[in-house]
């Protein structure tokens, strides 16, 4: 129950900044709806596919995939306020990160896989939508440049394990891992904590014939 | 029987139209034909693999796959005509991509799923081929900022619910969406019709930052 | 066992040079790792998702998932060794192209499919890790452009069928095409051999417009 409420906020903030991506590079309408929802149900989609979890969440669900496009067009209306809502966007989209990734974790346990799938499970709900989003916007995806993002996806995962593992209820592991992953994020953005960057120059001699590696 | 010749008439038309993209960024010949065949056959894998229904159409007619790789070596063939050809094609591609809406459309109806779905299958089915073969040759998708050419196939699912709601039989369905939506088409290429266009801008100061949105 | 061990090997070199793109992105560490693991796992996971063949290699033997995982870390560690030892790379690179090839092809046989889906099948095995790691980093994908890589997977496949067809035993069938496939991309490597490249150029006056093809 707590988990469809944050799921429906969180498809609905993933949507907003997908339309967002769209408007920055002027789309059309038809393509501001297609990215919000990639952005916001293409993680679980992905995920659904490569498990083959049939059907895919927004196939059982239409109303899910009305909601974001409902949520695209909206965000046409209020573009001009979104700058003042960067804050919020920001914790929302922190909540949408943890509560995908709780769900997708959920999923692959109750189809039986142990923790490395679970794991990739619950990290791909989490970030795949903006990745989807990124590669239809021809960026080189944000999620792998940016600050602690995937990582506190992967975080929360153990966090969840663990809580599983000590005997939790599902009700206290959820909200566990909920607040944990979400501090956790707050405080990557407030100190703008990063991974380290891998950083690989070939030498200028080899640089044409390199890329044949 | 109808929908089969337009299905074949459409890869094929797709396949030359994606041998051309790949000619533009002067890939070799397999490019070429991974190109056309993503295009032709991308857009009905896509709508298969979301909605869990096997085998793909390729895979079970692999004689359509012959089909798109021989129409591919074919345009490489005939390139320098195809330029005076460009008004042909452009009407084989408006009669794809209602052809790929309607039976993007059928399949979705076939397996029980109601309008919302269906919707997105057609959709689906007619557009994302294009939109692979953008994300191939590291473009913008063009289907986001061209002339209307989604929402024909939006529109054109509409129709095809509206005739079978008033009770046509099948055949006259597919016609009669077949007409409407390859004349809507025509129009919107002729007046050079367009979607509003979603334009966003960051504030300056803010681009930096923004992106974390 | 063979092409387990095969396997193996390319998909820790797979892994590798996955690695070492994402690191000429600058991407961090978990970039670095889920471009390793697309890179290694995406051509099996593609051909598994559109063959319908659950569950995928990875979900079914998660160990591979965590060696392409280790194998991107250790390719941060020895990130500077990594420049000379590119010949033993490329050497490592065509292993795994033919064994992906070998076994793609395999599983489509074991499948039902007959000789046009099984060649999909190896050739999408042996080459979609690396075209959807050049969208993952943004660039046209280098398969395309490439000395014959992908003609490669091809004509093993095609030596693989013959092997069969003349009543070779399985053994000898993936050793004669491993052989025969390695030894052709030694050759076009050595020798620089290219597929001829299709280049299209629309006239000036036209190019605003033709892009609507």
């Amino acid at each position: 129950m707590l988990l469809t409420i944050i799921y429906i906020i969180a498809i609905t903030a993933e949507a907003m900044t997908g339309a967002l991506s769209a408007g920055r590079r002027s789309m059309d309408w038809f393509g501001v709806i297609l990215i919000a929802c990639v952005t916001a149900l293409g993680g679980g989609s992905v995920r659904d596919v490569l498990l083959g979890h049939y059907p895919l969440g927004w196939v059982k669900h239409p109303e899910y995939l009305v909601l974001t496009c409902c949520a695209a067009l909206f965000t046409i209306l209020i573009a001009n306020w979104m700058r003042h809502l960067r804050s919020i966007f920001l914790l929302l989209d922190a909540l949408g990160l943890i509560g995908f990734t709780i769900i997708g974790c959920q999923i692959a346990i109750q189809m039986g896989h142990g923790f490395v799938v679970s794991a990739v499970a619950g990290i791909m709900t989490g970030v795949s939508g903006g990745i989807l989003r990124d590669i239809l916007c021809n960026d080189v995806p944000l999620v792998f440049r940016r600050e602690l993002y995937a990582s506190i996806s992967f975080v929360s995962v153990i966090c969840y394990w663990l809580c599983i593992h000590f005997g939790l209820t599902l009700e206290w592991t959820v909200v566990t891992t909920l607040v944990f992953g979400f501090s956790l994020r707050v405080i990557a953005i407030y100190f703008g904590l990063e991974m380290p960057k891998f950083i690989y120059q070939d030498d200028d001699e080899q640089s044409a014939s390199s890329k044949d590696i």
